[in-house]
């Protein structure tokens, strides 16, 4: 820190993201990215956009945001795109939350929700789930407060039911309640149905996770027309090119090719039950987790010892410090084989050991 | 807006970008676009890199840090790249600006600075040009406020010598000076190499002007290692993954392109001076310009009335409202044969009113 930075940002923690070594020689399960490559249409869409890299992108995204708003039925209106779903959430933070409008998220979710809060200046509760990593829906009613609520939650993929999310839309009319579905396309439930119905609605999604995009940086966030005008007047004050050439013509085509995502998740959603049922005969404990990660521990070993023992052996998982879910890791699930190469790993480890 | 959004930002007034009609009928002289499109290898770099994109991107652009170090001559730590030098400039903001610390531009310049300072609640101050549009370097020394210089200065295209910038910096020792250089490849001098001697001194430069990379999104900021990590804090609170894989690979590409790079600086600083005797023949004021844009007046006809009818004929050029420069408009300086465009269409114009 230099001594010229402003004292607001005193004990600032920024953000720590997972492990991205670049040396690609892990099987990588820490960052939750999709397993399979983007679809062929939008790599051929990022070529020809590379052509034309000397003009400026359309700072509206004019293309994009109409092919989004035809796929989730909703007006071009009620959509922003950003440079990724943080962009959204940070944005979000900054238009809709000061002293008079305080954040509260759960203790347990997505570690970003702090940082945000921080560097933003917004006033913040944390209500801390149940013992079995569930969220009381009846604690969020009529908080009076800017609600960021991970649906499904992360990093326990557990979601909230939708007509959970409605009390909460209800019970708060005065304030946004920002549902981050991140990880919705692997079967949860999206409230973007609500969007018309709650003016304090803003449903935040990403390209990372679902469309095999994490590379190419593209999240979007619905609601009403008046909350993404608040939003779009953010951008222009901040960054009015935010979304490049390439990844707005790639964006387009993964749109086109909707069958391509939807079978991948469900490839995935099988993958997910695969490891479960393995790793529960295994004798893990695993969250009901509707994500492409699952949360689980075991008895016999614990969260960082399995997560060292298993990057020693080229699988990265993720693993958090926090004292509530020491015991614990993260694991995305990826391609068969992937999942195949990971309980090959653990079951050696537990050999081990036992 | 709607009655969600902080009171914080009541009376933000966003930026307004030149601009960007998706349909390229027009001869486009009103952004500042490169006319020459980006290295072949760029484009081949980034196709290349389109293939991975379910993987997330180093946050740390390690790769792309590092070429650029060693182009500029300095430590990979003294280098940030963002979305974008509008970001760099933005965190600029957010970072050195406060109550105690006011930001200070002069009355012509980048039309970004006022709403940045706006965002980001910094209180600032305008300094008027000199009557020719020259910057008076005295009127900045020992200001004690954060400084923001475009150098050269846009819309006049006019530089600041490099001794008067170490003057505001020597005469600044407790603020950042921040020097703006989007336009510096086109015939001015940076200040990069004075960033080893003054820790207040914070370098921002684009990919999207010389390096034909407007649509790519990639801008970075150079000074010492204490404020490239303000900076990178301020980055890891908001946006780590804030460049795409696409565009680091191509910018890595490009930097190992210089001397085509060098050569379009070449071309476009020969039609510069072609069109400006041109222009002068035609009875237009051309302000000493070294970036890829002219601003010119006409005696003959008013700045706007010459935007409408040139922009009747294809040819878009860049008019501003505010009441000092409102007889003149900014050209962007492009190929030898949109030159010819532009001339033939202005000379029409000329003649048709005369």
């Amino acid at each position: 820190m230099s001594r010229f930075r402003s004292e607001k940002f005193d004990g600032l923690e920024p953000y720590t993201p997972g492990e991205q070594p670049q040396d690609m020689v892990y099987t990588k399960l820490n960052t939750n990215e999709n397993p399979f490559p983007p679809c062929p249409a939008a790599v051929t869409a990022a070529s020809q956009a590379a052509k034309s890299l000397m003009l400026y992108p359309d700072p509206d995204s004019t293309a994009l945001v109409k092919k989004l708003s035809e796929v989730y039925g909703v007006r071009p209106s009620q959509v922003i795109v950003n440079n990724g779903s943080d962009e959204t959430l940070y944005f979000a933070f900054l238009a809709f939350c000061d002293e008079a409008h305080p954040a509260v998220f759960a203790d347990l979710t997505y570690g970003f929700y702090p940082v945000f809060a921080s560097i933003t200046g917004a006033p913040y509760t944390e209500i801390p789930l149940e013992e079995d990593f569930t969220l009381d829906v009846s604690k969020y009613c009529g908080v009076n407060k800017t609600v960021f609520l991970a649906n499904p939650n992360a990093p326990t993929g557990i979601p909230v039911p939708l007509g959970g999310i409605e009390e909460i839309l209800k019970t708060n009319p005065n304030n946004v309640v920002v549902v981050d579905e991140a990880y919705v396309d692997f079967g949860a439930e999206s409230a973007v149905k609500l969007v018309d119905r709650y003016e304090n609605l803003l449903v935040v999604q990403t390209f990372s996770k679902s469309r095999s995009f994490a590379g190419g940086r593209l999240g979007f966030g619905i609601g009403s027309e008046a909350l993404i005008a608040d939003l779009n007047a953010i951008q222009y004050s901040t960054n009015p090119y935010n979304i490049n050439r390439m990844t707005a013509a790639a964006g387009v085509a993964i749109l086109e090719n909707e069958e391509y995502t939807r079978h991948n998740c469900r490839a995935i959603m099988e993958n997910r039950a695969y490891t479960v049922e393995a790793l529960q005969e295994l004798g893990f404990t695993c969250t009901p987790s509707k994500a492409n990660f699952i949360f689980v521990k075991s008895d016999a070993i614990g969260g960082k010892e399995l997560y060292l023992e298993l990057k020693k052996r080229g699988v990265l998982i993720r693993h958090f410090e926090k004292p509530r879910i020491k015991d614990y890791n993260r694991i995305t699930i990826g391609s068969r084989e992937q999942m195949h190469t990971l309980l090959t790993a653990v079951k050696e480890i537990l050999e081990e050991i036992g």
